[in-house]
């Protein structure tokens, strides 16, 4: 007997597989007692086929998915074309038609993934979708099977490894934003159009998903507070390193008395925090819980070998538990009402960098103005001035979302102050 | 229904299980639809009874562990009583009374584990162990369940926490090892004979358990070269530093063409690792894998919670075993013919410390020495000398176990030099 998948988007993961079940044919078949055969494969055009075959795969291809539908042997698709259509449509079709479904669409989860989670309940089929956070590295599976026993009270991450690649060469190398960018864009980590990856937009859809994993909790990605690279000056990376900081690009989740707060944001980590050293484009997702205490998990966040690992995993996974009979499971069976926590209850220190006129009584001015919203400071620089203008750089003792707000309406009022800059400042 | 367990042995991990069934009584119940329920629990004594009793714990207390065999009501039993005997005996018979176990015991499992796995295949019930290692880092769940689809060449961990502080401290603050170990007996890390830390005897079990998981390979403790801390002195510590490395004591296992190598040592750590940078007690494990890459996993190595975290994710997912059907699967389904590396196929560079005469010509009979079984230098420092002694301190190119074992042998035999110390060194 064989276990028949088939593949929908023969791309850079896809074409993964077919590596890896040859590099681990023994184990495989030792752990599952049958191979796992790719018996379709989707393509989009008569051209790709060409391509493909030209490659050397010799997969039956084609070019509907209703062929792989309607092919009763087919218990596992995978999806790997990415993008919210058609790829939400076919893995419902599929889980509609009794087919387990393994995808690493990180966007359509954090987007559709109640809806396609109910389908698959419904039709007492799985949908696994690892290799969606963090490719390389086990996450998911891990909060769901080793931290049952757990209360996680916060998840710390950096799982965007373009941007983290970006901040890298930032501080370590001096370099501007721009220059990051440009690197970033030569060497194909970042796209031509950035955004997902600079404004924090691809973090926030991975935080969605640990959300669920980690706390429970189906948060919509306008419920995940999100900003991102493009404001950091080289100035801010420098003043983060003076005072014993990396300036890294995380993603928070936190659970405090009245619920859950999530977060994107350049964030100043104490150098030695254990994700202070997470470098170039390595993801690492940093947890605190009741039971474990401190915990991290650290890989690669993407490229073909590790996201295929993740899915192929996936497919093992599958495969048992069709073997085993117990397919109608959720991936992850924690599930509890959202609660979004109150921005009052939420604490952080922050750095804000202000410019002020350079005169006389300016200072004191802002120092009124901070301390009318009762917050008092940790560490305050004012850096040298050109003589008309003067930057004064503030780490603020623990305030709340809401004193936060506050502050920053009450800068923007004032003329005279300039808030070039303000980020999240994390304790050790 | 409720899920019934006995305890075996009610000390710092058996205490912490009912803290933690409380914490996460709704998350548990969540995930499983009924109640795990302390049933019955193992003490020594009449008195150890009674100080249970008094600190507030009404469980059910048994001083025979017939009581628990007997008792139908009870699906698993959760061995906390460490050490080989009774322990063993006890789990056999729990095992042979068709009770799927739950344990911590290391060296239990690194010694008989094979026997024991046997026993429950058998009697087709579920042995877990998952706190044996890396007390709080899920480490074996996720080797078992996320790795079936990749294939480890390496794995090297910081996987005892003792000596992991005592380097620390020795990296950090420049103590000698014996002040080292003094703080850790103070502060409760190292016991009164600190044998098993400071040699590397634990860190061995640990090995020969993730030998396993990692590579499907059982090793007898004997397999497993070890050489611990105690001839670790001040100036190796200080002149890792100076080349950029940090000296750690590690357990690392290699499969090469020929085998697999296992060894527990101080190693010389680049400084840019991500293991060098775990500190003080913590515990992390770092893979080298075909598909994944690179990854590391980080956390508490022991503790009352972090290891009872760790049973109870097991607990948990013994008792979805029982709900599913599908308990007599092994904890670690991979496995194939041990195969031992030729130590010719072992390369490693090394660091060699000698002392030698401070006369002319005794650093050339030296080169002389290693250059005869091709052993090349990738770095030499010859310190100033008292006029009588000088010590040389050597970074070899990479070289075999077999050079190593040769090199150190010549070196024994030649009166004028003392090889002071040799330990492995890593690169990035």
């Amino acid at each position: 007997m064989a276990i028949k998948i088939a593949i929908l988007g023969f791309g850079t993961v896809g074409t993964g597989l077919p590596f890896l079940l040859s590099e681990n044919k023994e184990k495989l078949a030792a752990l599952l007692g049958e191979e796992i055969v790719i018996s379709k494969v989707l393509m989009r055009s008569e051209e790709t086929i060409e391509a493909a075959r030209k490659e050397g795969f010799s997969y039956d291809f084609v070019l509907s998915v209703d062929d792989i539908l309607a092919d009763s042997e087919i218990s596992i698709v995978v999806e790997l074309m990415g993008r919210l259509e058609p790829a939400k449509t076919y893995i419902s079709q599929a889980l509609a038609a009794g087919k387990s479904v393994v995808t690493a669409n990180k966007d359509l989860l954090a987007v559709h993934g109640s809806e396609l989670r109910e389908l698959a309940k419904k039709h007492q089929v799985a949908l696994y979708y690892e290799a969606a956070v963090a490719g390389g590295i086990p996450i998911l599976r891990t909060l769901a099977n080793s931290y049952s026993s757990d209360k996680i009270s916060h998840l710390l991450g950096i799982v965007n490894g373009t941007s983290n690649f970006m901040m890298t060469k930032m501080s370590e190398e001096g370099w501007a934003y721009e220059k990051a960018l440009q690197k970033a864009q030569e060497l194909g980590y970042a796209e031509s159009d950035p955004t997902n990856d600079v404004d924090g937009i691809d973090a926030s859809y991975k935080l969605a998903i640990l959300s669920e994993f980690a706390f429970g909790m189906t948060l919509a990605p306008t419920e995940i507070a999100c900003s991102g690279l493009r404001s950091i000056r080289s100035t801010d990376v420098e003043i983060a390193r003076q005072l014993g900081y990396v300036l890294k690009l995380t993603g928070e989740i936190r659970e405090v008395q009245s619920g859950i707060f999530a977060e994107v944001s350049p964030t100043f980590l104490p150098k030695k925090h254990p994700l202070a050293a997470v470098n170039d484009v390595m993801n690492a997702v940093f947890i605190e819980s009741v039971g474990i205490g401190s915990s991290m998990f650290y890989g690669p966040g993407a490229g073909q070998k590790p996201t295929a690992t993740s899915v192929l995993a996936d497919i093992v996974r599958v495969a048992k538990r069709i073997q085993n009979g117990t397919l109608g499971k959720n991936f992850n069976e924690y599930s509890r009402p959202t609660q979004l926590a109150n921005p009052a209850d939420v604490m952080n220190k922050y750095y804000f960098s202000v410019e002020t006129p350079d005169t006389t009584g300016q200072f004191l001015r802002l120092v009124q103005l901070f301390t009318s919203e009762n917050v008092s400071f940790d560490q305050v620089l004012q850096q040298r001035g050109d003589g008309e203008r003067a930057i004064v750089v503030i780490i603020s003792h623990e305030i709340s979302r809401t004193q936060l707000a506050a502050v920053i309406e009450k800068l923007q009022q004032e003329a005279d102050f300039d808030l070039l800059n303000y980020f999240k400042v994390l304790g050790e």
